[in-house]
Formats: C-alpha cells, sequence, structure tokens
C-alpha cells in the first residue's frame, strides 16, 4: 500500500491519464510541474500559477537549504505556507545542483560535501540529510538522493554511477519517514545504456518507491537518444506508479514522452524563457524582442485564454522587453506557463478520446509551419 | 466652462474633499498617483494598482517619447489602451527629466534641445510638442510644459526661470487641443520666493487652466520650506481648480500637504521603495532585508488589508528581499501603493468628518512611535 494514491484512468498506447493524490490535493496526469526554485516560481503570484491550471510545483532542495534553510522553512509551516502554495509540492533531492558545482564538491559514497554558492560555508549532503530537509520543507513528493551521471560518461562510468545511486536511493527509503498523501520517489540512472537502464529499474522496484523517475537526460544527448532510452526504460517500470522524466523540456519532448509512458514533467524552461522575451506558441517560438512585433496589435496568441494574450498586444510586451521592466517577466512567464498547461490539457483530452497520436500529429505540424523568430 | 469637471463635497480648514470627473473616470481627491513611467506602474498589473484603491496614474512624457515613442503609442488606440489601464491618466509635459539631462540638452526660448539617453538621438522638446505628444498618448491631463528651477537658485535666476515658464505655459495653453473629459494644468514655479510664487500664480490665472500645479518642490528644500511655499501659494490659487503638488512625496508630506490645499500627488516613492525592499507601515518605514525579519511570521502590516499583507509573512518577504526575487518587488510595490492609497482614504474621510487635524495628530504620533528599521 502506497502513501500516494495513483488512479489510472485511461491509457491509449503507452500514454496514460491518472489523478495523483496527495495530502494536498490531486494532480491530473500528464501533469507539468513549474519551477519555484527559492520558494517562488519566479516573476509569479501563487494565484497566478494556479491561474494557469498548474496544480503542483516542484521547490529545489539545494537553494532552500541554503536560503532560507530547511529548519526556517519548518519553522513557517512548511514549503506550502511560507510561499502561500497550497497545492502539492515536489522537491528534489539537492544532488543535481550540487554535482554541477565543479570545484566546490567532493563525492564520496557517503555523500556530497560542497561550499554554497552563497556564503561558501560547507554541507554535507548524504541521503539521509536530503530526506530531513525535504521532510522539514513539507514536501508531498521526495526526491531519492542520486548521483546525476555526467553526459557523455563511458558504460563504465555510467555504470558505476549508477550503482552508488542504487545505494543511496536504499538509503533514502530508509530514512523517508512515510505518512499518507506523502511520497518517495526512485530516480532511475544508467545513462545511455539500456542494459544499465534496465539494472537500475530493477534496483529501484526491489526497494519499492511510491513513483520512478528518469534522471540523468536532457543533459545534451538529444531528443532522439532521450527517447529511445525512454523506450527502453519505461516498460520495465511498475504500470500502476506514476513516471515523472525530470528536468524536460521542450513542447515536443512533453508530447513525445508522453506518448512513451511519461506522466510527470517539470522544466524551468517556460519561466525562464519568459524572463528573457520569448514567448511560446502554437506555431513554434516567437523572440518578442524581434522588431517586427513593435507596431503589432495582435496578442502573442489570438487562441490563447491566458491573462497576458487577453489584455496586452506583442508590440507592448515588445516595449516592456526592450525596457527591461519587471512587468515583461510576469507576462511571459505567466503566457509560458500557461502555454505548457494548455499543451497538456489537450494531452490529457486526446488520451482520454483515444486521439493522442493524431493530437501529436497536430502538434508537429503547427510547430513546423509557424510564425517562428530566428534567436 | 472648464473641459474637467471638479466637485468640491467639503472642506476642512484648508483641505478638500473633492471628485475631479476625467473622460475615464472619476478621482476621489485627495488623491495619489502611482507613477508607471514607460507604460508600466513597475512591477505590478494594472489590475493589482488598481486593487490597491488607485484610480489615476502618471506617465513620463520624456520616456514615452523615446520609447515607444508617441505616434505608436497613437498606434496602439493610445496610453490607456497600450498598457491596460482603463482609468485616467496624467502626463508630465516631459521637462523635468529633460532639465535633468545635464551635458546632453541645451535650452533656448524655443525649447529644449536633447540627445536621448538610449540611443543618442536628438529632440526638441517644446511647449507645442509636448503637447502634441501627450494628445497622441491620450492624456487625461496633460501638464504645460514648464522649466523646472535649479535648487538652490539666487531670486534673480528663480525670477528669470519663473518667468519662461509662464510664456511657456501661454504656449502650452495654445497648442492644446480642449476636448470634453480632457485637461490642461499650468505649473506654479518661482523657487522658494513668495512674491515670485505669487507673480507665477497670477500668470496662470490669467491664462486660466483646468488645474494648478505646484512645481519644483520636494528638490532638496526640506519639508519645512516646501511647506510655507505652499502656505505662500494656495491661497492665491483659484478655490474651484484642482491643486496638484508635483513628485511629492513622503507620507508625512502628504499630510501636511492636504492640510495646506492640495489635492493631487504623484511620486515613485511607494515602488521605488518596494523594489528597494522598504515597506512603509503606520508606525514608519521597515527595511525588509534587515536580518531581524527573518524568522518573523507576521505580515508587514497586521492591520493591512492588501494582497501581500493578507497572504505572506516578513520573514518570507525578507527571504525574496536576499534572493533577489522578483516577486519581492512585486508584493512591496503592493503593500507601500495599499499604504498609499490607505493613507489617501483615511484622509479623505477625515476630511468628510471634519476630523482632519485629529487624523494628522494620530498619524504624527503613530509615526513616532513606532516600528522603524535604520536604514
Amino acid at each position: 500500500m502506497s502513501n500516494l494514491r495513483f488512479n489510472l484512468q485511461k491509457v491509449d498506447g503507452q500514454a496514460r491519464l491518472g489523478i495523483l493524490s496527495t495530502a494536498h490535493g490531486d494532480i491530473s496526469t500528464p501533469a507539468f510541474m513549474p519551477v519555484g526554485t527559492a520558494g517562488t516560481v519566479k516573476a509569479m503570484t501563487p494565484e497566478a500559477v494556479a491561474q494557469t491550471g498548474a496544480q503542483i510545483i516542484l521547490g529545489n532542495t539545494y537553494h532552500l537549504m541554503l536560503r532560507p534553510g530547511a529548519d526556517r522553512v519548518e519553522h513557517f509551516g512548511g514549503l506550502h505556507k511560507f510561499m502561500n502554495w497550497p497545492g502539492p509540492i515536489l522537491t528534489d533531492s539537492g544532488g543535481f545542483q550540487v554535482m554541477s558545482l565543479k570545484g566546490l564538491r567532493k563525492m564520496s559514497e557517503n555523500g556530497v560535501v560542497f561550499k554554497s554558492h552563497i556564503d561558501g560555508s560547507s554541507h554535507n549532503l548524504t541521503p539521509e540529510y536530503s530526506m530531513q530537509i525535504q521532510h522539514k520543507l513539507d514536501s508531498n513528493i521526495t526526491m531519492a538522493l542520486d548521483e546525476c551521471t555526467p553526459y557523455p560518461a563511458t558504460e563504465k562510468e555510467a555504470e558505476t554511477s549508477m550503482q552508488r545511486s542504487m545505494r543511496w536511493a536504499k538509503r533514502s527509503k530508509d530514512a523517508f519517514f512515510p505518512r499518507d498523501g506523502y511520497g518517495l520517489f526512485g530516480i532511475v540512472q544508467g545513462g545511455v545504456y539500456s542494459e544499465l537502464r534496465r539494472e537500475s529499474v530493477e534496483e529501484l522496484k526491489g526497494i519499492s518507491f511510491d513513483g520512478y523517475a528518469v534522471g540523468g537526460l536532457a543533459v545534451g544527448e538529444g531528443q532522439k537518444v532521450m527517447f529511445q532510452v525512454l523506450e527502453d526504460t519505461i516498460p520495465h517500470l511498475p504500470y500502476n506508479r506514476p513516471r515523472y522524466l525530470m528536468g524536460v523540456g521542450k513542447p515536443s519532448d512533453l508530447v513525445g514522452a508522453v506518448m512513451r509512458g511519461i506522466d510527470m514533467f517539470d522544466c524551468v524552461l517556460p519561466t525562464r524563457s519568459g524572463r528573457t522575451d520569448q514567448a511560446f506558441s502554437r506555431m513554434g517560438q516567437l523572440n518578442m524582442r524581434n522588431a517586427r512585433h513593435k507596431n503589432d496589435t495582435r496578442p502573442i496568441d489570438d487562441e490563447c485564454t491566458c491573462y497576458t494574450c487577453q489584455k496586452y498586444t506583442r508590440g507592448y510586451i515588445h516595449h516592456l522587453g526592450l525596457c527591461k521592466e519587471i512587468l515583461g517577466s510576469t507576462l511571459l512567464s505567466w503566457h509560458n506557463l500557461h502555454y505548457y498547461q494548455d499543451l497538456m490539457r489537450g494531452i490529457r483530452v486526446a488520451i482520454s478520446q483515444g486521439l493522442l497520436s493524431a493530437f501529436a500529429d497536430a502538434f508537429a505540424a503547427g510547430q513546423a509551419t509557424g510564425d517562428i523568430d530566428p534567436i
């Protein structure tokens, strides 16, 4: 009996329609999780995030443990209360960010000793400590600590790294405090090597988790290789548990990964792009800095129902971008998050009708014909 | 017959309660106008600005004429439509910003030739051109072009400057295109010299405007001198026309100026302070960066009804400030604008009850006792 109910309602090929239930509410899957790194989805109020249709957000353990610190978040009643997001929250383990601190960290079997990028203070991130921190954050979905295998890696390197991640997965499970409506996800590693991915899946199944993430992708291998890894990996995962593709991705990545059986995603792309004047649309990506928008009285997308498209022209958004006005970041983050949630809504409706393949074709055709700015 | 109706409802000493009616709606006075420099009240959506109680905002002609340009704003249907602010808008003349471009401008009787701080392009701001630009912006309240007298200035310098401003006021009036629900304000100059201020008032009354602004204050002369100038000037202004104190100010400036007969204000202080982690409160000003707030689970002001105080703790706002998160700027701008509008609401209620003097005493006592951070 898991601590997180996952109710699969419909399948369409490998794609699945489901509802994941947490102590802070339900999530319709396939789901996209906006990233709220430091206790805020950048440039957005939580109400605006919810208005886009997001039902769950992601918090970064690395950032939160350093500032404001897990004890302080706990003092404020957990991350939901601290940041005014009453819905479900997933936190990563901190591993990914710590590994990327090249000169500032030291790996061992025990964990990662690293220096804070903020004040140089020393920290020791172990599987047990990551579980403690995520518990204090009151995360609904806790991620096991893993070692994110570098890319490229030889098969031997990928194997050694994956095996350490599996030992850390076991330690994460042992240190996790199970509660109703809260769960722990394991993370499949193994680089681009099918056999290693499969071995990792079997290890994780032996430990048993509330959900299974695919990690170590979208690190430079390209969409084709990523999809191949998903095809080699996902069929071996437990059918009745949610599957989460970490840190992915572009809209076309989401469509393709859902078709290969993924239920959950997170990515900074919609918000980061919004802060650099990029807009997603059904036809492709627009660079709102492009001078061709300056006199354009149309919204970004005249079929979009988001706040930004209901109220503002391309010309105005172009102007805000040139002036580096904060409202420009807000309006584009809002639109982009809405675009991502709209895409997930479309995917869910298509699955419910058994029409995902047709949806994917129409999506690809729109993206291929479009109104795309060279960036 | 003026183009802007101004209905005085009640007086309390020199203070007045009124309603100023424009083509885009009514404004309850005394009123505070948030500043939307480049077509956006920084870090705020227009809906959030309206939610604080603001009924009119100010746009800067200098910024808008350079970017996106008056013709482009006109192409988008005027500033109201361009920026999604359906309510009244006042624009300044551009003079104040242009005068501050020390090395980049050349004054003459005709106007000011200056180079854009953005692209170095050359422009010639004359009274006639300022009227044209503000017309294209569709400003409800157009300001005459004046020369902002430097501070300090000798009496002779202040006189020469004031007299040029009066000639420009006449040219502004001649070039203004009158329409119902739109008006033109003249600007009293004369530095700190009572006789010059009075001479300026008489000149402007001779030309006749829809409202009268007091300019050239809050430039370093201090509150006491500013109040003295108001006392020497305001009694000579037409009783039945709105009076606007430009670029002012601190909360205590507003209370004191209303008591001396001012009806309208604008200032960047609430929004600029919000972007630098300063919060206004009934007790004084808080520096949200101060470490003493880090564990504080209280709102900025537990009697404040703004969005920020309803949803967020001091500790969270402190955290956002340390992380330089955009949401911190938004939440503090929101709170500060709400604080300013609350102050104006309190002033209006007090005038309606004939109790402004008691209100001012209570206000000063609160500010004097308080919860103030050293900054």
